[in-house]
């Protein structure tokens, strides 16, 4: 059962002061990567899990978007994201993604930025937006990197010469994940990137575009600190289509 | 341009020793899962791309192939593969996979096991082989996983609290890695799995399977030294379909 961790307290304080929540999309170095895998949304009927603030679902509207559907289990989120909204194409519900239910073949495209790692299992999801997504539907998602996630002590390391390298170790052993950050003890699901992409395959999406994101030598002149994200990957960003 | 390894002396008298080479496929202990991706034999045209002493060619005539090319660059291989295989269905030529032509749709299925990752660049190949394969084709490949390769000092490392972890760094920065195996300075190229999929689906390829491997249980009882691979995978597994 995923976590709410969202509406803990010190959570929610700690993540509402990250550049991506202060700045929306311009405070996520990956968003330029994560939008070219889109379509062009002017007319889309979009529905996007894991909303948060609804950053996105704001912006798909000044893109044209016809309606947005934005869906979190975060209460906390949610009600934030709906003083920040005047738009009556837009509206925020609550959503359990491990339940998710949609309307058959409602929407042309489902977003998901970095929240799919929190549902311990994917299949569920990847079979409702399969059904919510009307034929030629796109479906686009970050999440975070098996690389970044898969170790028992996920943190930099020096080896004996001072190269400083990320560890990877229980790779294949997927599951439950417990890392501190903004509280202690947060909730996340390993899988590897085949099971990722064949649960797609399997539930009758064509995979478009894969990328394991990278900062650009542009990103790393404006932000240093992005040389970890060359060093290894922190996201998976995945595009796939509803033949 | 691709190093002729497999003609040193050293290392192919080393690669000569592995269990794969003595024992042939079942050597191999990604050998059923790379099995599973392939269709069904009978009948089929089959190119096998860096065939080295052709096991897998001799294997797929046993399983009622209609017709094997087997390719590779190494001679040494070659000699030894015709050597042992009295079946004129099977041919074994020279050839550089950099460079590689193939007569237009002549093949039902493309394979490929560990070969690939001695290739500076994948897109040539690619297309070659997307020519190369009849509509309905298929093409099967194994190749060194990125995180097996993408670090500049790839060996285990242990932690403060006792870890044993696989280092991973310069992930993004693809490209050349030299490493001592059978001989000192091996190369060979190192490409996200992002970068080898975007290429597959790019040259008209329709994902259908990706695996990094691990040991299944039963492999791990049988092989104890397998546990590795538990931790950190060292092999892809792809299919792709030509429609």
């Amino acid at each position: 059962v995923a976590q709410n961790i969202y509406d803990d307290p010190g959570f929610f304080a700690g993540y509402s002061r990250l550049p991506r929540s202060v700045r929306g999309l311009a405070g996520a170095p990956e968003w330029p990567a994560l939008r070219a895998l889109l379509p062009e949304l002017t007319g889309l009927r979009i529905v996007d899990l894991g909303c948060g603030f609804g950053w996105f679902c704001r912006w798909a509207r000044e893109q044209g978007a016809a309606h947005v559907l934005g869906l979190d289990l975060s209460r906390k989120m949610l009600e934030r994201a709906r003083a920040e909204t005047g738009d009556p194409a837009v509206v925020y519900e609550p959503a359990n993604l491990e339940r998710l239910e949609l309307p058959d073949a409602a929407f042309d495209l489902a977003y998901s930025s970095l929240a799919l790692h929190y549902l311990p299992d994917l299949a569920p999801l990847f079979a409702a937006v399969h059904r919510g997504l009307a034929p030629g539907g796109r479906f686009v998602f970050s999440i975070e990197h098996p690389i970044y996630m898969a170790s028992r002590h996920p943190a930099w390391m020096t080896d004996a010469d001072g190269l400083r390298t990320w560890p990877v170790d229980s790779y294949q052993i997927e599951g439950e994940r417990r890392t501190n950050w903004f509280a202690d003890g947060v909730v996340k699901y390993h899988r590897t990137i085949g099971t990722t992409v064949n649960l797609l395959i399997g539930n009758g999406f064509v995979l478009r575009r894969l990328e394991e994101w990278g900062p650009t030598d542009a990103d790393l002149a404006a932000m240093p600190a992005l040389a970890d994200e060359r060093d290894r990957p922190m996201m998976l960003l995945v595009a796939a289509d509803r033949p």
